[in-house]
Formats: C-alpha cells, structure tokens, sequence
C-alpha cells in the first residue's frame, strides 16, 4: 500500500525537485502540498514542469494540513521546520530538506544560522559510515546540505583510510538553483550567464562546519576545512575540487585502493575508471555522483572531486533515498543514476 | 516478456537519448549496442550519463549484430538506414530515427538531401490525424524531425478545424544537440554560448518539405511554410512560434476550441492554460509537448506556439512513443511528461 | 572642450551601458550620475565592470543634480522622464532611453503603456529615411525601443524598395538584459539558462505599435506587425527574423538591390555578403548590426534577419550615436563595431 | 607615426582577440594577416565580429609575409614559434603568445610539452617584480599562459610579502575559449553548456610548471603548486580560487596590507575593497584583473581569488601591454579596464 506523503514549500526548487521524484515513485501517492505566498494557487503556474500535478492547489504551511500523511517533507526556509515539526506525531516521518536539524554542535549553530539550536536528526547520507543504521527506522531525518553532500563523498574515503592529512581545502562550483528561487539582483540571469564568482570565502559559509562534522566524525580528528564556493553559469549541478595533503608513504596505489573500498557497494556512487573525470552534465537530474580521484606526486596531495545535481542527490534525491531506508523500502526505489544530458 | 531492442548508432545524441529512455521502460531489454568509429569502445566513456551501460562495449553496426532482436532503432547519418533495414527481417520492428523514410515525394527527397529517394514509412508521430492507426502493428517506422514535430503540433489543429489560411509562417529555436555530435568550429561552446543565429533561411531547411507534407495531409490542401530555424544557446529544446492568418470571420474562441479539440485526450500534449506560455526548460527531458495558442485581432493572425525537447519527443520519446503503439504496448509506458527543471 | 554628460538611472543596464560608452567617448565628460533606492551607493559596487568610476557615489535623481550639464540620459521606468525633463532647460540635450516620447498616437500610448502621453521627440534611429535631419541640431531625442530597433533595420529596406506586402510576421529571440535589473523569479538564472519562452504573445507587447509607426511611415501605408518576443538564454543580443510576402513579380535580385541601396553608406549597419547570417555573438558590446536577407521563392517571401546587442545599438549605443548627431560631432565617435566575441 | 603590426594565426581565438584590441590602438596599423588551413580565405567569415577588417584576406604563414613589420604576433600552435621567429630580424619585435619561450627549465619544457626546449624569452606580466624592466626595450616577449596570468596576479603578493607558506593549492575555472577553436566533441556547446568539469588534475597541466616558476621567483624558494582547472559553461573568463597556508603569526591585517602594497600602481589590477568579489563577468572583453583576499582564521589559510578575461588580459591583452612596455609607449594604450557586462 502506497505511503501518503505531503511536501511544505511546494513551489520552490527543493520541494518541485521533491515531487518530481515522488512522481517517479511507486510506492508513494502525493498528499497535500503547501506553500505560503503561493498558498491558493495551482502548482501548474509555478512548477510548469509537473504536469501531472498541474491541477493541484497549494494550501497553506500548517500542521494540520500536514497531519495525517505517513511522510511529510520540510523545504521550509531556515529555521521554520522546528516549528511545523513539533506539531507532528512521532509516528510521522518527517524529512528536513533545510539546514535545522544538521548540527550537533549548538554553537556552530548560533554562529553560522544566528538562530536558537533545534536539535540534531539523523543524517540523510546514507554513504556515511554508520549513517544507514541510524536511519532505519527513523521517523527524524535531517537531509544534508548540497555542499556537503558534494565535499563528503569526495573526502570521506580518504579519512576513513587515513591517508589525509586533517586539513582539507575545497573549492565548489555550484548551479543557481542552490541558491533558490526568492529573486535577488545577483542571482539574475543577466547576472549569472557567462559568469563565475565565488561567495561566502574565507570560511564563513554556513556549510563549512557540517564538512567538518562529517569528515571529522570519520577521521577521528578533526578536520579542519578552508571551503571557497564559487557560482556557476548553470542551472543545476556542484563539482567539488577536494584536496588534502597525502599522510607520509602514501602511494598512488593507496589513494585508489581507499576509493575502490569505499564505494565498492554504493548504488549511487560511481568511482569512474582511471582517465576519466566527472562533469556535472552526466548526473543531470539523477541521484548518481561521480567521483575521481588523483594523487599528486609532486604536491604530495589527494585530489578528489565529485560531480552530484544539486537539486537531486544534493537535496531531493537524498531525501527519497533516506525515506527508502527509513520506511525499509529497497533504497534505490525511485531513484535514478542516468543523467539527462547531453 | 521483455522485447529485446538493439540500438544502432549508440554514441550519438539520438542513440543515447533512445537508451536513456529504454533504461527507464518495463518491456524492453536493451541488447546489442553498435557504433561506427567507436565500435570497440565501452559506452561509459561516450555516454557517461548512462550509468547502467557503463561498461557495455560497442559493436560495429552490422545487419548480423543488430538480428535476432525484436527492435532495432537506427540512430544513423541520412542514407544510411535503408541498406541496415532491407537486411533485418519483416517481423523485426524497425524505426528509422534518421531522415531517409520520412518523405512521400521522391521529388522532395531528392532536392533536400541529394540521393535517391529510399521509400516512405508509417510515420511516426501518433498525434496526428489518422497516425496511430497506421503505427498499430506497423513493423517499419519513421520518426519524424524534431522541427517538424515540434510545428506539426503547433499548427495541425488549425488546419484540422480549417480557421487558418494556407501559407504557414515558422520561426523556431533549437537547442545544439539537434545538431548531432560530429565536431563542428560553429557549434562549439565558444560560438554558441551568448549568441543566437539562424541558418538554412529561405526555404532551404531540410525539415520544410517534411512540414508541409504533414500540414497539407490534414488540411486537404497544399499548405506552404515559410521556416527560419535560428540555433540557440542551449543544448535541448524547441521553441516554435508558428502562425498563419485566419480565415475570415474567425474568433479567438473558434481558435482556442480548435486547439482544445485537438489535445482533448492527447497524453503527451497539453494546452497551457490562457495567459500561460510554453517553455523548453519544462519539457527539459520529458516526451511532453507544451502549447499555446493566441489569436492576434490587429494582425489577424493565429499564433501557434510549442515547446518539446528536440532529443526525447523530437527524436527519441517520439520513437519509444510509437514503438510502444506498434507493439500494442500502453503508448506512455517508459515515457514521462514531467520536465527536469529547473 | 569636452560636453558634460549627466546620467539618470546610472545603477541599472541602460544607464551603465552608456557609461561604459561615455567613458570610451573621446568628447564627453562625465558628471553626475544618479539613482533611487541606490543614491548615496558607490557606483563599484554597483556596476562593477565599470572600474574608472568606482569611486563615484550616485545623486538622487533630481533636476537640481541634473541641470548644468549640456546632455542628461534619462534611463528610468517609463513613464517618469517627462516630469525631470520639463525642468531642464531647452539648451540642455536630453536623451530619453525609456518609451515615453516614443509614439505619435496618444491612443496606442494610452492603451500600450495606460498612463497619459507626454509627447513625441525627434526619433533616435539615425538610419531611418529622414531621421538625421531631425536629429541635427535636437535638444531632445527619444531612443527607439531595442526591438524596434533591431526590426526597423531588418523590414524598412523592402518597405522604402516598395517590394513588399503589408503584413509583417516578426520572431525575436532577446537576452535577459532586456527585461531590466529589477529581480523577478522568471528572471533568475535558474530560470532562463537552457529555456527559450515567448511573452506578450498575439500583439501585446508595448513594441508593437512602435515598429508599425516606423514601418508604415517608411512605406507610406499602414503595416500590420504580428511580433513575438521570445527570452533566450543569454545576456545580451537581439535575434530578428523578419518577413513578408513579396509584392507580385519581386526576384531575389531586386530584394538584395533594396537592401544593398539602403545600408550601403551605413557606418553601423553591414548587409553581410550572401551565404553568410547573422549572430548576436558577432555584435556583442558594439554598436553595429549584421543584417541579411533572402527571398524563399516557394513561399514567395521576403526574409530579412537582424542581429544587434540589445543594450548598446539597442539601447545606448543608438543614444550615443543621436547625440553625436545632434551636437554636430562625428556620428562614430566613441562608438565601434567590433563586438567582443567568442 | 604608427607602428605595423602583423597577426600570425588570425583565424583563432587569440589571433581574433590581439587584431580587436589592435583595431583599438591609436599607434598601431595592422598589417599582414596569416592563417594556416584559412589561408586564402576573408576574414570576414572567420572573425565575423571584426567588422572593419571583414575584407582582409589571409596570407599564408611565412617568414616573409610576416617581415616588414615593427611587430609580429605569433598566435600558433606550440612548438612553431620558433621557426618563424627565427627567420625574423632582431629589431622586429615579436610577441609570442603560445607557450614556446616561456619556460626556464628545459626539462620542465620536455616533460609537459614533448618537444625541445627553444628557449627563454623576457615573460610578459609585468605586474611581477622586476618584469617591466625585462621587456622594456625587449624584441622577443613571451606572453604568459591565461592560468599562470590568474594565478600569479593571485598569489605573488603573498609570496612577495612572505606571508605564504610554500604549498599553493589552486582551483581555476576557465571558459571554454581557453580550448582553443578546433573542433573537438568535448568542446561542443551540447557538451559544456550546463556542466562542470575538471581536466588535466593531479599535477598534469602544462600550466603547472610556469605557475612554479613565477611563484618561486618571488618567493626566492621552491612553492609547489596543487592546480586543478576546470571547464565552465561560459565562453571566456578565468576565476582562481588560490590558497595557501599563513606564516605563523600572519593576521588579516597582514595579508589585506601586502595585497594592498602590491597592486597600489598598478593600471590593470584592482584589489576590491573588502566584502566585494571578483566576478568574470565584470572584466569580460578588458584587460583588468579583479583581485580580493581573505584570511580564513579558523583554517588558518589566506584565500586569494581573480577574475580576468582569459583571451584578454590572460593572453592578447597582456601581449598588448607588454608590446606597449617594450615600444616605450604608455603602458595603457589602446587597453581597457571597463568590463563588458551583464
């Protein structure tokens, strides 16, 4: 019997990325849908890629338009999920596409989010070591951000290995669709369009300590990260440039054997064949990311970069791939690792 | 059972899309895979978007690989279809998503693409009049062009309710992937990101006889088409603005009950809502045509105007659609209106 | 000695594109430069591109800040340039960059634009028949609307060659930067990157009845113009694809005779040599338009196709170019037709 | 009176790029141009947007078409430099904008291009200490690749100022321009527009070794340098993301003042006041490079990012002003710090 399953903040990027999916699932049935501005309007003008939802009204964003359904998705803007949350049974699944639930650490929290900590979820990247116990049989799941998502997938091989030194340096290039669909002047097409431009440098984005949380929990040390995000003139799509100095010894052959390990099993995961490199075009709208990785001799750096879509292993996908885990469904239903390219 | 389809000429863009699409579909098992200058190669480093092909290996294209399977779609240059075909036997289901069986007019054929005429199959764009008739059981079909079926939705339903005058007027904007694969200087990113040009102006267009045939069968009369096709920077999609003056005493509603009446039970089609216009990003991988229709009082013009995406309903959705009609297969199976957008 | 140039609406793309102009103008001094909800902002961050004036802070816009130059740009939302014009002096040369002063006819003003007519100044299309002569020696200018514009330069040859019908079709493809700076959702990068879409379908675009005035006053009857705009995915650069029935009796000879004579003394208009079509890229940032036309002997018309950057022929490039006119200077200075490409 | 410049390898991007900013320069006259395989050809179909030059035919490339000029720029493909130069005159000045005489180490030369080492020639970025008194009155420059131009601007400040420790680690995102205009499928506009994508990682890049080269120079003792370029969806700019671990005791205070002190003179150069970040887009089509830098306290890392546009000031633009430099013209001559944009 289909899971019911209602989306707050049905008319943004990550809850239309949500639905789409859900479409594509076929032990799910779409409940309500939610806005806030949107509430009163048809989902067919503000997400003309949905047509088979075209028709479909949004309500408003409030408890008890959300009870009553068996799963219920939050892609809600910072700091509003507790809220709605808490009005939820325990019984209710509920999935939190937005950063609420990410941290442990309550001062990294105030620090970054400026906000009272809500507490800390399980962790939606099922690749995690340790991370599908924890969401089996959850009725709490805190979706990661893309970055991380991105970044964690690169580098966690390497600390689980031990061959990385604990100071990682990143750089990620990411689609606008990251950014989300309020209208901003920068954000413009006009804009973006034949543009690069970093943002948030020098350590003040706000997914930097939820890197170091992820890779400093499989380390065992902790791991230092100086992350750069830079924007993109795309629609969709992060590439993360993850590097780390090699430990002492460490050899090509190590670096290759630690990825191969890690990612032997993963349905979602591609370590590509030696040579060949990811790009952001081959995972188009799929749950897939790709991954390479190089040894630098003469740096003596690990080079490990990721190409996942933002919007779909990043944040949608995710969610559905942790709901598959939480429910006990097989994890790939309704997930797809082909891109729409070229 | 499955039916066991083969792909002829799978490192291409059509090629690639067909398989995307069959990955997704419950009947089919996909088979033999063939290339010409890449026969040899494993697909993951061609179309490394397909992640559950990765390491199937191109074989040449060669009538006794592409035997013994139920569907062979051939993704080959113009010219080339017919000698594959004459050799895979008539129980073998054959669709052309190449030029060569499209045109009734030898005539035509000749003057567009310069070598003789190879003969006329059911075409398969299963919207128009009288189409789904001739595909059901058909062992032989020819996809249309992407441009043609891109203005033969646009604008049959005004010649079906006879309320537009003969002399057809098409601008239509396509992405880059409808310009294949085979490095051209004019068609790399450089030349083609920021900047919008139009080419084969003046009736020159190979995809112009094709529309004219198809709008004077449903108009039972000789329709001429003024088509100005400009590439734009974008790699999918078509945006066709189609128009045609009015018969006299036609009324904007005689307009939008003509295009109603056409799409009323059309799976892969829908009318916008008034005051709702198509958009390529909507279809963006999906076999969805989006329409709209609006009838100009000062210039007394019907303006037609559709959005699909040139490799999935324009070529390879289209293909899948009909196949799924000439099996007698639910014709939507493996097929998806819902875009990836944004 | 240098003129002294005042630019209202410095922060948006109208008012920094004449300011990338003016600060290459070899007889222009640039002096105040003012804004709304941006006064008191340094222009660096602002208009970044814009490194020699990063310094400068912008004035409100008021006649006081304006008065005391010899020519005021004027780039502000329609309907706002009368009220600041009136208070500066007749000697002052005036330069409106919106629609205000742009039509005749009060009616189409009225239902186009829904607020009263202020007037008509002398026309900022120095190419059209007669228009030099109006501009010489003018203290106000309206510039054309970059659509009317780009498709004057296309149909006004065949109409002045009297080798056309009066019914104009009219597709043009514009990048976003025509839409303005002010963040709307349909706007953002997310949105438009790998999407075409039409608006203002079927005669609603406030374009229209400005490229009829022009058309029927170069023909001497009234032209009827069925115009759709499309948005492509890029900044800058219109694409117009321009045709007509060719009166009785017209050849391709006479079509390329019409055009030949028409730009043949042109500095800023290239008919390009046969064979050879128009692309936005080969104009981008320059003042020069790329025309081409061809005559489709089957559909018996004329197709005439433009390529402009929307924002300097289109817009403050053709500003530039008035003013030269009308101050007696050289009508190149400070103007190229180089465009910056790829 | 003016100085005769001739353009080997007119055809391609660079050789485009030098005759439009050529076409720009009050002291220069533009002599012979010369192609390869165009030979024979109009420019006019090449270069499309090099209007005034659209009659030009190309002349094959030999030493004595190219002989009779005050200058040469060569604009071939590597390792054919030195043929031509050799059979030009010593007081011909030639500027070599491939990558023939830019490296020191022979060996270095041998191991990332293949070939034999032709020489060392006076290197063309004059912002690096003590490069403008190597090209003053210098007949043979080497033009820096597009990365090292980016990268060095980004990081000899901190190496100069000896605030860096010797391990950069680096991220570059290149438009695709950068490829060059041969024709190869990974270059197609289908394959880059909407992808990232990273090449050349691990150290492999010919760009490395002249990034080593330049760094340690200032720095007087070996850096090594971790560089990953990556190829983004625009058709020109460079965005480096460049980093590198603090000296102890190194503050923020520290690392805003050496960055200040090294570009505070200089022409082409801005270091963005703090809180503004470099964008391609605001450089595009001018010589400038944007520069800002942080110190990433927690990381304990100085972040230093540019943007520059890389076929000018990364390649023509820099061949320009280092032509400027030797002919004892002002250093900004026929060179433009105003951006192209949006």
């Amino acid at each position: 019997m289909a899971v019911r399953a209602a989306v707050a903040g049905a008319s943004g990027y990550a809850g239309g990325e949500v639905l789409r999916l859900l479409l594509g699932h076929p032990g799910v049935e779409i409940g309500a849908l939610t806005g806030h501005s949107n509430a009163g309007q048809a989902l067919g003008g503000l997400q003309p890629h949905l047509t088979p939802l075209a028709g479909r009204v949004l309500e408003p964003t409030e408890a008890e338009v959300l009870a009553g359904h068996d799963v219920v998705f939050l892609a809600l803007p910072h700091g509003q999920s507790a809220a709605v949350a808490e009005q939820l049974g325990e019984d209710v699944l509920v999935i939190d596409m937005g950063a609420d639930f990410r941290l442990a650490d309550a001062a990294d929290w105030e620090r970054f989010y400026g906000s009272e900590h809500a507490g800390t979820w399980p962790y939606g990247l099922p690749e995690l070591p340790g991370a599908r116990g924890a969401l089996t049989g959850a009725r709490r799941i805190a979706v990661p951000g893309c970055y991380p998502t991105a970044v964690s997938l690169a580098l966690f091989p390497a600390y689980a290995a031990d061959i990385a030194e604990p100071e990682a340096v990143i750089t990620a290039a990411s689609g606008t669709s990251g950014a989300g669909k309020t209208p901003k002047a920068h954000l413009l097409g006009s804009e973006v369009m034949g543009s690069m431009s970093p943002y948030g440098v020098g350590g003040g984005h706000r997914h930097t300590p939820e890197m170091i949380q992820n890779l400093s929990a499989v380390a065992g040390e902790r791991i230092t990260v100086s992350f750069t995000p830079t924007l993109a003139p795309m629609a969709r799509g992060i590439l993360a440039t993850c590097s780390a100095k090699a430990r002492p010894g460490v050899t090509a052959a190590d670096v290759r054997a630690a990825y191969e390990k890690a990612f032997a099993d993963e349905p979602f995961v591609r370590l590509l064949p030696e040579g060949q490199w990811p790009a952001t075009a081959s995972v188009y709208g799929s749950n897939a990311a790709q991954i390479q990785v190089a040894y630098d001799e003469s740096a003596h750096r690990i080079i490990a970069i990721s190409a996942i879509d933002n919007l779909t292993k990043g944040t949608a996908g995710g969610a559905v791939q942790s709901m598959n885990i939480a429910l006990g469904l097989d994890e790939t239903t309704g997930l797809s690792t082909i891109g729409v390219a070229p």
